[in-house]
């Protein structure tokens, strides 16, 4: 199939053709680069929202929930579960399988499952290119779910322009354990299985927590209570995550970040296929391991035959 | 002070200088580069173990007791404290200061902290290039410990040629809730407040959960019990870190990584200083979130205007 007819086909709705896109970025294809400028145009400011917390607390079926009640709008809903897979915690594969089945029969909600662990991108970059892929697909409202709460999951869903945290009122997944960095990045706490004992008590020991934020923190982000397994407190979630400007940051300030990183992607994509190909890296390596060259001599180097002349004699800008 | 004088002082073991050396490497300062290709030649290949765990598992009484073992051999040992501060969780920073004094009267013992969080290049390189630096000034023994288990302290701790995971006989910190990535990163794990009531269970759940690893992994790490603050179970620790060739990295595996970090980090330097400015990102990213620009183009034609003319021109390598 030609190309502009892949894009046309991709925009006016074609999921399978989409798959096919997704896979060509996510794999850094070669028509990756062109794929996504040709779909960049077509972008229609979808509705990104974040779903993380701790292995357990419920992200799944709170998504699934969300997921539910925007059909229920008539939006196009697709998820995106991020599974920087470990040998380690194979489940949560088996668990997107089913889910996915149980999604089969509607054609307004589409699940996309992201691996791409130890990629030389990183994952967040490569889940900010199928975002805007999903978006130029037409969907309105676009769920990232993380397994785990590591940093690159942070990093992924801090990409969503509303993040909610889950949390559960039981032990192992209170405030006290929550890893640095992620209270930060949530507008919304989630305390989910809110049925459970222990909520008020949870509830409260938020509060306190989060009456220690830095000050430069404009106001403190709501608490919800669900039920995810019942839809109990999903339609009120689902209203605060799509109605409030929650992300404090700006779009400019957004592509400031993405430019960086796509100009360093493009960059060391040439750096390894053109200047540093395996078999100079590994003998470089092998060198520097038995003494015999230094390494940040090298690298310097190595920088100043990389970069255009040009560039190196400009003056620093201020 | 003159250059070659700081680098002869810093081999020779001057704390004060080489301390100043550390800041100028961790703040990137004009120097960083020149005191990294000076020392490198003095490396002594010092061992370094990595101690990670989740928080409250014991890792800074593991790393005092494994310190004060290493002082007993009469080696000279360097902590270093990697801690990549969240504001809601003050409390490590207290602690970390509370142990300088106590070692502070021996000078064999050297604590350093690092929490470069966010920094452009990332924790990790950062970490490396402080390890040249406490190499080539004559510890023989460096201590990496983390705070907490998130990707950043996993990609410091696996600078170590080997790594000790931590795991309590108590809720919380027991295998099943252990993050992907982290399982597979130890050479020797450690159940450590091993006098508590269900380490027997700890041990058989971790070694069901070894047994379940990747048939690639040559053998099952050994599983060590200790009680730290007494100092139970710590030289047979110590002689386990430091005498069987635990990592399966070779030397140049680790200078591979490190080549394409260090090439990344001087490319981007140059491109943030010079083609990218603050001004101009700050432009063009409004441009983009304005849809008057589309980033896919411009990242290509930025690109293509960095690189050298002789490397854009060069076939690809095979």
């Amino acid at each position: 199939m030609d190309f502009p007819l892949w894009i046309e086909r991709i925009t006016g709705g074609d999921l399978r053709l989409l798959a096919r896109a997704l896979s060509e970025i996510e794999n850094r294809g070669p028509r990756k680069h062109s794929l996504l400028e040709a779909l960049f145009p077509h972008m229609r400011k979808a509705c990104t929202i974040g779903v993380t917390g701790a292995p357990g607390t419920g992200k799944s079926t709170v998504v699934d929930a969300l997921a539910a009640c925007f059909r229920k709008q008539d939006k196009r809903v697709a998820i995106l579960a991020i599974d920087p897979t470990s040998p380690f915690t194979g489940g949560s594969i088996l668990g997107d399988r089913i889910r996915m089945q149980s999604h089969e029969a509607d054609d307004g909600v589409y699940i996309r499952s992201m691996a791409t662990r130890g990629s030389l991108g990183g994952l967040a970059p490569a889940a900010a290119d199928v975002l805007v892929a999903l978006d130029a697909a037409g969907f309105e409202v676009i769920l990232i779910e993380t397994v785990g709460v590591g940093q690159a999951e942070v990093d992924v869903v801090q990409l969503a322009s509303a993040v909610a945290l889950l949390l559960n009122p039981s032990s192992g997944s209170d405030v006290q354990t929550m890893k640095a960095g992620i209270m930060e990045i949530a507008d919304i706490f989630v305390i989910n299985k809110a049925d459970l004992a222990g909520t008020d008590r949870l509830e409260s020991e938020l509060r306190a927590m989060l009456s220690l934020a830095p000050e430069t923190q404009e106001k403190e982000p709501p608490i919800v209570r669900t039920v995810a397994t019942q839809g109990t407190g999903i339609e009120e979630l689902a209203a605060l995550l799509t109605t409030a400007p929650l992300a404090v940051e700006r779009p400019a300030d957004y592509w400031e970040r993405r430019l960086i990183e796509m100009v360093r992607e493009r960059l060391m994509d040439t750096v390894v296929e053109k200047a540093l190909p395996a078999e100079r890296l590994s003998e470089a390596a092998q060198q520097i391991a038995a003494r015999r060259l230094n390494p940040f001599s090298f690298a310097d180097e190595l920088t100043r035959d990389l970069l255009s002349d040009s560039l190196l004699n400009r003056p620093k800008a201020d």
